[in-house]
């Protein structure tokens, strides 16, 4: 009886709270198929491909694997290490395909963002070109919500549900309290898409309810605009709740920064800053003569499985599981989609997207899902994002009130080249 | 008939995930008592009883109160205003017992921590020294749990239950990131007193778990001190969770600032910083030459209904209604307290201390809670903290997948009194 092939699982760039659901979906069924010998994983995204640092998923046990879907970051480990093209990281490529043929690995499932669909789109490429039958296929991961050819992203919803819930938890503290602490800032990630900050506008169900303003980089920003914003609404409700993302841009597109506009200049003098929330609260303070404070969730946000969405859950086990499927009915360098049907219920399949189509693409809040005003989303934005928060997804809770997650064994198996990296 | 006494509720202070369920407490069993006429919310604390803004609780209806087991902050309204000693503030305790008198109210029930007590035990006493008839029973309240004579606080157990498990989460996401992101910070409240941060060691079940390191204003802090601890993890697992509280004192009890110490000095310049994580993430990236990052998690960790812990709900609520019963079995200037009983199996039942004894102590971080270090917590605080993180409260979630909170319409009752503040 011949060797079956081999398969490689690997996780890359900033972990989500599903990251590893969809691992599960690709364990699971490469395992309960018939064409697949060892599926293995790489311990830290393509640096363990790079440095042969390989598990054997069947030595974790299939408990250990389901517990996956309710353990929050990269079980597997994730790395930043970013390949260049063809030409320049040659070698790494080289490398990769080396090590892929030492363990008779036919089968490489990448989960990430653009980078690593173009990573394994251009291994994909040098094995055409060298003549080893290899497949790769994508599963997209990205709290940004920023991969092009598909409607979400698996970690989209979940990272959506929590900061659209603390958004609505703090402005209740915000309502308490607005005598003294006037006004909270509530900073959440995403530099260059604002699809997280834009997600807390569900939690505005009226004109009362935080936040009650959202700054976006796609919508242009100005400390003058802030200012009046902010004036507004204090006059409004005696009390203001912001949400802004990492990245401000001005009408240039250029990154807002403490020195940027006028009262920008006057207010910060020469101090040093801790980032975009810090930045408004000196202006508010200044300008708007009210306390301000903020919170920074960083990367609690991409990590709350004990507040994680359902559907984000189970779509994110779904695109792994379909990966594998795809792979082994021939389809090869494709990134597996999240398609939304159109009708008034939601409903959501999968399809297909190159990876370098994705690899080069980008998906901005459209314009539409904003405000004309530039500080808050609209109904389209609303109607986008409340179907991917449905449902609470299971977590296990121990005896000590605590959530349980799984940590894998990560037993390297025997290493057949020498030392990379 | 003569007509029955009426009742007023006022909650002070920085809020919490349940001091509301304490409202709906005393609010529930205030209105199943045929002995108290209205009860009253003072508007914002004592602020709204100083301007005469009460509301009638039975005006919002029995399912909008029994949500307040499910709303996180404070719906009555809370408040900063802080009242001084009875001469020097004695206007204001007048026109205390002026509004009382105005609307017959004879019970105070005053949610807060130390500063909510005194004011409760002062208004008693000028009552009692002018001859008004009034009972004032205190409830306690405070995440910082540093309220003396009460095994614990209501509301330190859901800030408890919701940051172990935010280090923990976050904890996995440096696990999966550390080739590049090493070494995480988390920032939680409590800057006299450690016991948010401590709780979080309940997430450390082994030594590789987050966090690694905790450090507490009741063990004294050096930045020397800091750098070896942050290497020594570094060296054993090639990452470092760090948990630390917003205020940090050196061996002499003074603040921890950006220029103290040797690797301060050095590190600093003359560089502003946003609070003490920023603080330890300069020292370390300088000192040890690691990438560092931080989380804080602000107001957001005391207002995470979404993840309370129903053992903490469940007695918030029960201190509330006991301070009614004792307040109609004739108690008076008493502060509800929790007690714990002895034996393997947790309970816990109520009794009572003098409000004026409450507002004159505090309750740190004992010393054989913290391991020798400085640097982490004993098995002892982990059975002090365990119990009180058991179950996950109910919440109400909505059709769009976020969870529902009740806002009260506050109607305000006529003003028979002349304008004050």
């Amino acid at each position: 009886m011949p060797l079956l092939p081999n398969a490689v699982v690997a996780q890359s760039g900033g972990p989500t709270t599903v990251i590893n659901a969809s691992a599960c979906g690709v364990i699971q069924t490469a395992l309960a198929s018939n064409k697949i010998g060892t599926i293995f994983g790489a311990v830290n995204g393509i640096l363990g491909v790079l440095k042969e640092e390989l598990f054997d998923f069947a030595a974790e046990g299939p408990d250990a694997i389901e517990m996956l879907r309710r353990t929050p970051a990269a079980a597997i480990g994730s790395c930043r290490y970013k390949l260049k093209d063809l030409t320049t990281s040659r070698s790494d490529y080289e490398r990769i395909l080396e090590v892929f043929k030492a363990h008779n690995i036919r089968y490489f499932f990448y989960a990430g963002g653009n980078d690593s669909m173009d990573t394994a789109d251009k291994v994909n490429k040098l094995a055409a070109e060298t003549g080893y039958e290899l497949v790769s296929m994508g599963v997209p991961k990205t709290i940004d919500n920023d991969l092009a050819y598909t409607d979400h992203c698996p970690g989209y919803g979940s990272v959506a549900k929590y900061v659209a819930t603390c958004a609505m938890e703090a402005g209740k503290d915000t309502e308490a309290l607005y005598t003294t602490d006037t006004c909270t800032i509530l900073e959440v990630m995403g530099r260059n898409a604002g699809w997280i900050a834009a997600a807390t506008g569900l939690a505005a169900r009226t004109p009362e309810d935080a936040p009650h303003l959202i700054y976006m980089p796609e919508a242009a920003f100005s400390w003058e605009k802030l200012v009046a914003d902010v004036k507004e609404v204090h006059q409004r409700l005696g009390r203001i709740f912001i949400v802004v993302g990492e990245g401000l841009k001005d009408d240039k597109g250029n990154y807002v920064t403490a020195d940027s506009g006028s009262f920008g200049k006057d207010s910060f003098g020469h101090q040093q800053l801790g980032g975009v929330a810090d930045m408004l609260k000196v202006v508010i303070e200044k300008e708007v003569g009210i306390k301000a404070r903020w919170n920074k969730l960083g990367t609690n946000q991409r990590s709350a499985m004990h507040f994680a969405s359902l559907t984000d859950v189970n779509e994110a086990y779904q695109v792994g599981s379909k990966a594998v499927e795809h792979a082994l009915a021939g389809e090869n360098g494709k990134m597996v989609t999240l398609v939304r049907e159109s009708g008034d219920i939601y409903t959501c399949t999968t399809g297909l997207a190159k990876l370098a189509d994705v690899a080069n693409g980008e998906k901005k809040v459209p314009r539409e899902y904003i405000n004309d005003a530039g500080n808050h989303i609209t109904g389209a934005m609303r109607e986008y994002v409340r179907p991917l928060v449905q449902g609470e997804a299971p977590i296990t809770i121990g005896s000590d009130g605590l959530p349980v997650f799984v940590r894998f064994v990560r037993k390297l198996v025997e290493q057949k080249l020498p030392k990379y990296l």
